[in-house]
């Protein structure tokens, strides 16, 4: 097992990493403060996974919630469901609230937490890759709206990050890839050998070589924490977190929640984030091929979807929480394993970049 | 105008009291970031002092939104209706959101720009007596559950607090004494001399004297800014501010929403609390009725309704947010200008004092 530790003061807390630790009764019992624990699920990965971690929660008094599965349900009604559960079972301050699941689950639970009575213990143990390498680790939670992914939620950190790279054994494919695409990220954005081990190592992780998946949380653990010890709540350099999100919340928003992941969607985000970088001159062709070939070797889509007009790209773009005092930012790439923040786009070059199909 | 600073790191604001400072253009714009504001008020207050506000706001791109006046309304889907004119006027996290309003207004408001994109700035403008000593200071911000008070909610500071008095006038007589029983509260809980100035100027504060009302805000808003600087997060002294709470909560809850106001379930809450506490020692009869008195003398109730029996009265305190573990915690008084909290409650002792009809 490998810690990465998340400085933030009163609010750092240790991510554990590792195989077999849903197993680990003790990793957890460090951090539940009462006797009342809530596991918040979804219906795959509970049929999976809970009765392994209810066996660590012996001796809790445990409720459980299973969610529907899918991103089209990471709304307010859902999180509506948790709150009544806990008012029901009389659950109090001190109840320890879990999140077995991938990021939908981390983010609807994460901010049930953050709001029961102003804020209750959490525990991410996220089961998809994207969510060990992205979404259970920083406190980003909440849920979306209709007019938008994400605009409705808490910076709420959990108490500890759970990574047990043993569930990812069964982790579809498709949900495999969607998570390599936030490790390519981490690649584009800071650590250039990151991104250079990729190339080299793709296939060792879409074949799941334990090794390999482990060195590339570890890295992606490191990074983002990194970057959030920094800037805990997005007021500056967290932003580049964001390559490619801002174009690929609009397609998830623009196609309907759900039509892809949200990995998927940031693939494709990050090739017209690199594509916008290459008409500022800060891209060359050599480069642009290398972000096209790694996306395509993790067989991570990058063409945007046709049914999305530029005028609806832009509609979408506009309200997405990146963007201050009415101005579009967006993080592009001044060379691989360097990200800049720009607020100065160019609506020109913005179109050209959204009408590639 | 005098200030009183909540010191919070950097999460410090001030609270301005004074008479006309709605009309004060330049204690809002200090502290407005970007265009965009909203403000959030109820029709009652909206009729009354809107405009006098967007004069101040003049320049801005102003939405405003009026919700309906009442606690029943303070709701995860009143929030709703916040977070929908948000995003349909693209609202960015620059953003700032005032609330115009009493408890109700400010508690919505502040929970919908706590959780708006994960957090907007926030100005709390409260024209309730109760608001301007009390909900509108310490960042506690949230919203009912049908199963328990405040249930859902956020910790979360507003930028500054614009306390108006000469908003006072047109409170309604009920209102005005719901104030001034979380007034009497601070005197209970920590500053005896308070209390004894209460004792002495209660019908200069029913007669809403200027001077009288001023000198009750300032000194409640340095009480509590004391103890929320102490404890931001309610995890210990910052409970005592909760005397006669925990009761009134259950008052609330067990007789509907809007049946009692806050203030008032508050009053009874603390002759209850008062009762507790002479049980146990700690107060003595002189003590118990010059507690009585001043409730008494502000027309405040200080009798249990008869409809909520004890059974039921128990079953909603239990759920109270004040109890950890399971176990009922209580803020009673050692004396009168000393509170202390407990969790070891003697079960017999409390259906004694439940009992009192």
């Amino acid at each position: 097992m490998s810690t990465v530790q998340v400085d933030l003061g009163d609010r750092s807390y240790p991510i554990y990493i590792g195989s077999g630790l849903l197993g680990q009764k003790e990793l957890f019992s460090r951090h539940i403060v009462s006797k009342q624990v809530l596991v918040v699920t979804n219906t795959t990965v509970g049929s999976l996974y809970l009765q392994q971690l209810l066996k660590s929660l012996d001796g809790y008094q445990v409720e459980t919630i299973e969610l529907p599965d899918g991103e089209i349900y990471k709304t307010l009604k859902t999180t509506e469901t948790v709150f009544d559960t806990l008012i029901e079972k009389r659950f109090n301050r001190d109840a320890t609230l879990i999140a077995l699941g991938g990021g939908v689950v981390g983010d609807i639970a994460g901010f049930a937490a953050a709001c029961y009575q102003r804020g209750i213990p959490f525990i991410q143990v996220p089961t998809t890759l994207l969510a060990q390498v992205d979404s259970s680790v920083g406190g980003k939670t909440g849920v979306n709206h209709p007019g938008g992914k994400n605009m409705i939620g808490a910076f709420y950190q959990p108490r500890c990050v759970v990574t047990d790279t043993s569930v990812l054994r069964t982790l579809d494919n498709r949900q495999l890839r969607a998570g390599i695409a936030e490790v390519i990220k981490y690649g584009l954005i800071r650590d250039p050998q990151l991104f250079g081990w990729l190339e080299t190592n793709m296939d060792r992780l879409l074949n799941r070589e334990a090794g390999a998946l482990a060195f590339a949380i570890e890295r992606s653990c490191i990074n983002k924490s990194e970057i959030v010890a920094e800037d805990e709540n997005e007021t500056g350099i967290r932003a580049i977190l964001n390559l490619g999100h801002t174009f690929g919340h609009a397609i998830e928003t623009g196609m309907g929640y759900g039509t892809y992941l949200h990995g998927e969607a940031v693939s494709i985000g990050i090739c017209l984030a690199a594509d916008l970088s290459q008409r500022r001159g800060w891209l060359n062709d050599s480069e642009i091929a290398r972000i096209t070939d790694i996306l395509n070797n993790a067989n991570l889509p990058t063409e945007s979807p046709r049914q999305l007009t530029v005028d609806r790209f832009l509609e979408l773009m506009a309200v997405d929480k990146k963007n201050l005092d009415g101005r579009l930012r967006l993080v592009l790439l001044k060379a691989i394993g360097e990200a800049i923040i720009v607020a100065d786009t160019d609506t020109a070059k913005l179109e050209a970049t959204l009408m590639i199909r």
